[in-house]
């Protein structure tokens, strides 16, 4: 299938500068992009690779003076008419095989919607529910009692221990593990005796969940992950955890136990929230930030120990030129004992006269 | 089942503040809880949440001097309390499946102990000792001459590789990967060459690994995880790393290879430990710290690098206050040069006069 | 099998000091080592251990001038002369199972080479290609219209998603995710809109993937692992990221959505690159970095932000030193102060006397 410039112009309310009648067949990054495919600029640092493009058409913003050597769209928000594009010509995506694999096992009284997909190698123990359309990849495994919502797609090799409850349009992606016990032990001598961790994990609805992510369920009661929260890679959420809806974290960010994290936050890569540590709503933590004391709803912090980024930015300005405070205070040392040595001598002076 | 408010504070040695007759059913969280829970606040910073709970009944210890709205069970240590409420009334339990899955693959030479349970999918590859009353879970892979001792629990999709030794009462919880190779090369030219991984994993007695940890094997001998150490989820132990009895290590911290870390230390979540550095005995190692220094034994140690948790705090002040130190310089530099140009004025003066 | 000392002397190119009949029949660690074994000393830090050995040889460098109680082969490169010990002695690798497993799940569609071994619950789906040699093992998923190169070791429960490309030679650890969506939404009000994820992952030739590695698919376009690539485990790739031949990262590691990490590069653990950012050629990143501006061929960076090495050094002297600037500014102001206090004396002794 190939789609005209122009008319993808007209698609993405954008002008052609250059030849409307280029077919397009395919999307590309600036650099990777060839004969028939579309691709764009967004950002000022990649303005320069637009000019050896290889590509039959770029996607720019108002501001773009450089050249193109194809034809050329120009829109309001280059990052929206390029979503319009792999829209359009993207490769669909994989369709999922429909019912259920032969080779999975379903315990007898597990409870399935309309139009379930079980992958091969599946495991799904007694006492599930899954809702309707929802598909389970091959080798997952669901623990006893736990309960899937409508039209979620859990991908290869997932893990949700018991008793979890999943909300509906949820996305949970490969090796993915929900429900692993908290940890938590109490001392006994030398040694640790483990806590038993009886909670459970909820999960709300529109929920995405990435690779190798890791909650565990609570100690007792829940660890909460809230309507439309988004959750990268490689991310650790402890026992007993609570994180509002809609908010967002990026990969390898990690929440200890019993921390709660307001609504429509936006947690940065590799952060870490401590333990029992609550954040207000709407609050941004910084990427590697180390939070350690409660924040205040809107809070926007970065730094270990975290503290407002605008503070944090201006600390570490100071820091930075720390080699020039230490030469001014070295100089004004060296001042100083020049006029001691002045008055000094100056009262010596005084007295040989006096 | 349900327990009256009186007898679950004999249990607890606890004394009842209100109607001791209240009967409780479930245990849950100061904000979760509702009618028929017993819920306890244990820190200060909850103590407001007790006055508006629903549960019917609250643990509080000594201090406690807020009010709730509901039977009081007051105790000396509220956490060790309510670890007895759990064992009382929390859901027991997932009684797992005996015996041997049909849709287990077992070699024909794998030893298995008495009362063994493999679960679906699992693979035990030639060789393999499993010990009795031991679980393996769905889709755990065992490889190779691999032993697992007694009463050990693998959750599902474990993988254990080739010549590893795991002892008894050891948890693993999902996605955890013990024996993959190190990350070893040596340069020839640009390329990396593949230094063989040839040694193996070594696991003691009463370990408990969290989901998604991954322990490489050795270069050669062995990588050694002590008796009684807990692993919390997404850890990196290197290979040839060593980690003494009864250690504890929370979520996301990392041992680069060859490191030495003694008994009874706690290392934080996000720490890192560099290649080939020793931790003596009972050395504490902050949240988030990277040390990369030996540690003497009974260390406490924070930052990056770690240092003595004392000087990091009086450092980190340090840091804090640079704004007012530089302030403060301007200030010296302000007056000394007031002084400067009043004594070069007393100087012009004193010439004129002369 | 054993062999003399004279022997493994004579093909390392070392000399004996001591028994050159000894039998060695394994290599340890200097700690772990015992009667039979050779081990080795490559670091000052652990010559003292050689006096303790219980090795019946020990290979030493050059500059070796401690004692040790067994035989001594000393060499010039104590490494390299390791490496060949433990080709001769090691364990062998575990010989992998022949064929293709009765339980694994291959679509009809599918392509194998020559001497292909799928191991046991493995699954490819249509339009997948393997080549020559190439080994699958249990439990891994090959999502649709992937192809994969000669001679490449799958370890179990590897996860490759859908359309993408890995070359030859190429080892995957077990729990790693290739081609999970990356993580890219839109606001639409308080919530978040998942932006299509249509690219693709393609790795080189003779890469390495470690344990529970996440690498996600392109937004569009491919996220490229270059020829030669080493990736240590836990290590986060965002879409869109492109690193480049033979550079080595350790675990732990996180790249950012568009990352382009150049050629013969080395990160280290737990370090971080910001979205976008680019890293030329050469460049070394220390551990636990976090990297958010572009840096030139062969930067050696440190720090949160990273800045260059030796700045980094120099900086983090000067906090250390800071309690020490701080009283020697406190000790000026006294100065000071009391020069100003004896010039006002003057003055007024001035005009008393005027």
């Amino acid at each position: 299938m190939t789609i005209s410039v122009a008319e993808l112009a007209r698609t993405m309310g954008g002008v052609v500068e250059g030849d409307g009648l280029v077919a397009i067949a395919g999307v590309a990054g600036v650099q990777d992009a060839g004969p028939g495919d579309i691709t764009f600029v967004a950002r000022p640092k990649y303005a320069a690779a637009a000019a050896t493009t290889r590509a039959s058409a770029i996607i720019v913003g108002p501001d773009f003076e450089g050249r193109a050597p194809c034809a050329v769209i120009r829109v309001k928000d280059v990052d929206l008419a390029f979503v319009t594009a792999v829209a359009l010509l993207a490769p669909q995506p994989v369709p999922l095989a429909a019912g259920i694999h032969l080779a999975a096992i379903i315990a007898p009284d597990v409870r399935l919607g309309r139009d379930v997909a079980i992958g091969p190698y599946a495991v799904l123990e007694p006492g599930v529910t899954i809702g309707d359309r929802t598909a389970i990849g091959a080798g997952c495994y669901v623990g006893h009692f736990s309960t899937i919502g409508r039209d979620c797609r859990f991908y290869p090799h997932v893990t949700l221990r018991e008793r979890a409850k999943v909300g509906n349009r949820v996305i949970i992606h490969n090796g993915a593990v929900l429900g692993s016990d908290g940890f938590g032990y109490t001392r006994e001598g030398q040694a640790w005796k483990k806590i038993p961790q009886v909670g459970v994990v909820e999960v709300g609805d529109d929920v995405e969940i990435g690779a190798n992510v890791t909650i565990d369920r609570a100690r007792f009661g829940k660890t909460v992950i809230g309507n439309g929260v988004k959750l990268d890679n490689l991310i650790q959420v402890a026992h007993n955890a609570r994180i509002g809806d809609h908010t967002a974290i990026a990969a390898m960010a990690g929440l200890a136990g019993s921390v709660t994290v307001g609504a429509n936050c936006q947690i940065g890569g590799q952060a870490g929230i401590g333990g029992h540590i609550r954040i207000g709503d709407g609050t941004v933590v910084g990427a590697r930030s180390l939070v350690l004391k409660d924040a205040q709803p809107g809070s926007v912090l970065w730094g270990t120990p975290a503290i407002p980024l605008d503070k944090a930015k201006k600390i570490n300005a100071y820091v930075m030129l720390l080699p020039r405070l230490r030469e001014k205070v070295d100089e004004l040392a060296k001042r100083l004992k020049a006029l001691e040595a002045r008055l000094e001598a100056d009262g010596r002076a005084a007295q040989s006269e006096g």
